[in-house]
Parts: C-alpha cells; structure tokens; sequence
C-alpha cells in the first residue's frame, strides 16, 4: 500500500463548493498513468478547508475515478470527534488506507498527539499513514513520539517532511528512524524537492505533489531510484529545480493551482479562499517553466 | 464595545458536543458580575474545534445568557466561505460584534491575510476585532498590514498579543500601533499576565481569560488601570503570578477547564479531544492556588 509513489491531486474548488468534474478528471489521469496509489485530500488536496460533506462526497468521487488504483484520503481535522467521523466517512467510500496529520490550533502536547492516533487508529479497519508535516500542524514529531504512535494498531506508514541533502546524512536519518518502527511499518517522503534524496536514502514511498499532475514524470523519478540508480533519480530531480523553486517561494498547492489552470485542467481560480492564486510574474515563470520541461499537457 | 473588560468564557464540551447548560451558567455569571462585554467562542472558548451548529447553537445561548451585556462571538475558520456563514449565524443569533483570528492550515501571505478580512468586513452589520494571535493562528502581522486591515469598513478594534514588560517600552509600542489605525478602531490587550502592562501602557480594552471565570478580580484590576492607578493594576496582576506561571507552562485553556472543575461549574473532562485535562500534579498546584487566592467560589 505505502510503497513506490503515491500522488496528491489538488480537490478544486469552486466559491464555495469543490468543482467535482475537475476532481475527477484529475484522479482519473493519475490511475490512467499507473502510480501505486492514490492522495485524496491531503494538504495539495486542500482537506483542511472542506466541509465534512463536501470530503465524504470527494472521498466517493476519488474512489470511483480511482478505477482500482488503491487510493489514502486524508482525514485531519481539530477535533478528535471530527476525526473519527471522517475516518468512518473514508471507509464507507471505500477508501484503501487513511492518512492523518495532527492539525493544531492550540499547541498540542506529545501525550495530546499520541492520544489522537490512539483514539483514531482503533476504530480504523483501513491501515493509516501518520502525517509528519510541521509546516502546517505545527507539531514537532519526536523520534520518542514516532516510535509511539507506530507501535499503535493499523499504523502503517510514516510520511515525513525532507530530510538533509547530503545523502550519508539523509540515509543516516531514514536508519535511525527505522531502527525505531515496527518492520510492517514504511518510510515516505514528502517535499518535493527531497524526494530523489528521501528514495535514494531507502525510503520506500514519495507522497508527491507534483505526481499529482505530472504522474508519468514522477513515476520515472521514482523506478529510477527503486531500480537502485541514484544517480539518474538525482539528475531527474534537479531537471525539476525551476518548478521546485517556484514551490520553495509559492507553496507547492498553489504553484500546482497555476499549472492545473494553465493545462486548462480546472477553472481558475481553483483554490479556496483565503488562499489565492500565483501573482501574475510567478505564473508566467510557471509556465516558461512548464514548457522548456516539456510539461505543457 | 471595544472598551474595559471583555471576558471570555470556556465552551464546556462533552465527548462530542457542547455542554448547553454548563456554559449558560458561565455567560451568566459573567453578566451578573457586570463586566463590560463577553466574548463567547475565542480561543478559550474553543472555537477552533466546534462546528457551525454547535457555534451556532452557543452564539443563541450566549446572547440569552448575557441578558443585554455585550456579547462578541469569534467567527474564525479556514476558509473564507467559512467564516461568512459563521459571521452570518453570530449576527442572526444577536451578537453585538464579531472576532475574527486568520486561522491557517497552509501559510498566508499578508495579500491572503488582507484579502479575508476584506471579504469578510463588507458583509457586516456589526462592528469587527481583528484577533492577532500569532500563537494558535501563526500569522505575524506587521505594522503595515494592521494599518491595511484598520481602514476596512466594520474594524473597530484589534486584540494584540502581550507587549514587552517594561512599561516606557509597552507604552512605546502602543503609541506606535495606535498612530497607524483610525482614531475609531480601539486596541485591547490579551496574554492574561499581560494585561496590567497593555493597561497601564494605554491599551482600552483587556480580552481576558481570567476574567470569564473569574469577573471579580478582573474587573478589580481593569477599574484599577482605567482610573489611572498603574502601580494597585500591576500589585493586581503581580499577586495573580501563581496563575499566570500556570497559563504560560500549561496554556490558559487547560488551566481555566481545570478550575471550572475545581469550582463545579463544569464535569470533568470538559475540553475537547484531542485536549486534554491539566495533568495531576498541576491541577494540585491549582487548586492551591486557587485557595491561596481566595478564588475557590
């Protein structure tokens, strides 16, 4: 389930509903061109700021257009209640695996944390995927913590933010993280950007927010470093940097936005507000970007 | 409105709702102690976690309750659609005002910051306080983006978090802020252990936490600063150091739920998952200094 490359596809929105023919369209792409599964509703996916209605109907949307692919649906929300009852909500959609980051609002303790997954993971009858993201929650993970919750039942998968560049550094940080998980328990990275050091370091998944638009050109940055050639997965990597400069500036959801738009992919604007689109000079480096990586449909 | 003592109340929860009764009595005890305005559905009153039915519901109580006091009512959420339907029930349920903090889940652009306050300020009916507070919202607005935001039609007042301790430095600070806005919009402290420093310093208003439980003493020390004595505002504050040195270590929320326990205006827990109770050894702190400060009724 947590293996290989799982891509995030944006949840376009609408002013105030999510545009469910987009929605479709973009999973549907993604099954079409093989990635080991599916993200609906992660941070790219925009979960946070949905209804739980509005997740339950793109949770059964994704698992349709999905057509097979195995597909995670994100289910963070600020209270443990809320939680639970997207969780029930993914399932009865028929969602293969749950991910689930810690979002905050008041700063949480460890023990706060801990308590979440443990009241979360078990009622689950799906594996769930721990989502590391302090960018967003807030949340510092401990190696203590990690060790914690993956010991809890049907906790599968760890998504973790990028890890140093040097790769004796990153490979040193996946062992001492491994070296303290249950062995049925998996590595992911996520950032981009991180994601040719992350496989190359032994992480077994890339949770990719480009993948969720340009699958086939994650997919070759993946094989390429599950077939063990570090090298090339590095060299398709840094091909990648302008787009990874403009997620390092911009956020990588709203960079995404812009290119979902400028393939005629979605409306525009797609994303929910507060959130707006690129400013009108990051969307034209976007698209000179786009099309000198030949990433223009 | 903006002005002296504005007391904000928990939002006594039980494991999945909200605990109507518990909470009317909180509200009234706060308008018959005769505080200048309450706040229902701020950070204390744990509206992060609550959903719009429930905030909803509490916003009727609260008005009910208040019986012609004042009543502000936070409308934060993350998404902007969000927030308008929020803003929409508070003033159908009879607030006087509204709060809004610039919740995130993806980093906001000061654009984005200025966009929602924007959209958000033109539908209004009752006058707006923007909620600055970088620790649950991790939002820092600049001094700039706080003159943008005052101009707004509906801004009548912004809730900053604690200044600096020295008092020429607070004042300072102040002063600074106060030439930036309208002469109409009002600057209130919050940061309990702040709050003689924001008095004393100039600021026309305390959003305080103590103050929802405990009026009394609030209103003592707010009197205190209004009627120009600095030096019985900060011997006020400075003999509440035992409840301050709690809310810093623990965060006031779970210091107020635990007291609202040990006073029996509320079960036990009464926070909502994934929060949890003061652990043990602090909730005996507490109730010894509850006792010491003659705060146990």
């Amino acid at each position: 389930m947590f293996r290989g490359l799982s891509a995030f596809p944006l949840t376009p929105t609408t002013e105030t509903d999510i545009d469910e023919a987009s929605f479709r369209t973009l999973v549907a792409r993604l099954a079409a061109a093989g990635v080991d599964s599916i993200g609906a509703l992660g941070s790219t996916g925009g979960y946070a700021y949905l209804s739980r209605e509005q997740r339950a109907r793109a949770a059964r949307i994704a698992v349709e257009a999905a057509d097979g692919v195995p597909l995670v649906v994100g289910i963070g929300a600020l209270r443990t209640a809320q939680v639970s009852a997207l969780a029930e909500d993914a399932q009865k959609a028929g969602a293969s695996a749950v991910l689930l980051a810690p979002m905050t609002y008041q700063a949480l303790t460890d023990d706060e944390v801990f308590g979440l997954y443990e009241d979360v993971s078990r009622e689950l009858s799906v594996p769930l995927c721990v989502y590391d993201n302090p960018g967003t929650t807030h949340v510092h993970f401990t190696d203590e913590l990690h060790a914690r919750i993956a010991h809890l039942p049907n906790v599968a998968a760890i998504k973790i933010p990028p890890l140093p560049d040097a790769p004796a550094r990153a490979k040193a940080r996946v062992e001492t993280l491994r070296a303290l998980l249950p062995d049925t328990v998996t590595i992911g990275i996520s950032g981009d950007w991180a994601a040719a050091t992350g496989l190359n370091a032994g992480c077994e998944a890339w949770y990719s927010v480009v993948g969720g638009l340009f699958p086939a050109t994650a997919l070759t940055l993946t094989r390429a470093a599950q077939d063990g050639d570090a090298a090339r997965a590095t060299a398709l990597s840094e091909r990648l940097e302008p787009l990874w400069e403009l997620f390092r500036v911009h956020g990588s959801l709203r960079v995404m936005s812009a290119a979902a738009e400028q393939l005629g992919l979605t409306d525009r604007p797609n994303l929910p507000r507060p959130l707006r689109e690129l400013p009108p000079p990051a969307h034209q480096k976007l698209a000179t970007a786009l099309t000198s990586l030949g990433l223009t449909a």
